[in-house]
């Protein structure tokens, strides 16, 4: 769903920004997605071709970004070291998700304009 | 307007692909607006701490990818070269300005949740 490549549909990629510090995009959005479906930052970072070591600076990131982490991870250990997404880290992607949502619904007026001043993309009317 | 820096406000960069051709974003868009504003493609660049070969590559790759053209440019010439906004060019700013606005509007509450989950940024509450 987030990862829609296939059509002409319009793809929207939304980055908030926090003070200097702080910001919420597609990229880390789909690594929480990733890290909840697989149950592990270094799986996560491999399903979205990120190096482990960059998964890792993300989530380390994104854990000191916020009051509480977003990320609760073993890392290494006995287990192999499993990730999982906090009560907060669940909050964050739920409304970054919600974000997108209502802007597609809400600006789709706009946004059908938009792709109406393109040349014919096939599907068209 | 689009250019805040000064608060700790949640800012939003916004953009949107069609296809795998063409994308719109805050860059372009800021350049549109400034190509207004100058009246030169060359300034409206500068402005934007933005070469002038990579200035003329944006409106150059707008204009090929809609329609009409974005901008309307007599490039050097005995008047050194004026630049402005076609219809389509003031169409496609205003699109994407209220796309920018409706996004900021109608996600209000999922954007001060999230904000509400960062560590004190002073002002909050």
């Amino acid at each position: 769903m987030s990862d829609n490549t296939s059509s002409s549909e319009p793809r929207l990629r939304l980055r908030i920004f926090f003070g200097d510090d702080v910001m919420l995009g597609p990229g880390k959005a789909d690594l929480l997605e990733h890290i909840r479906e697989t149950g592990s930052i270094a799986a996560a970072g491999r399903e979205m071709a990120m190096s482990y070591k960059r998964a890792w600076s993300l989530v380390e990131g994104m854990n000191r970004g916020y009051r509480e982490p977003l990320v609760d991870s073993s890392r290494g250990g006995t287990k192999g070291g499993g990730a999982s997404l906090t009560a907060a880290g669940e909050a964050v992607l739920a409304h970054y998700r919600k974000i997108e949502a209502i802007t597609v619904r809400e600006a789709a007026d706009e946004i059908a304009a938009l792709r109406a001043m393109l040349p014919d993309m096939s599907d068209g009317k």
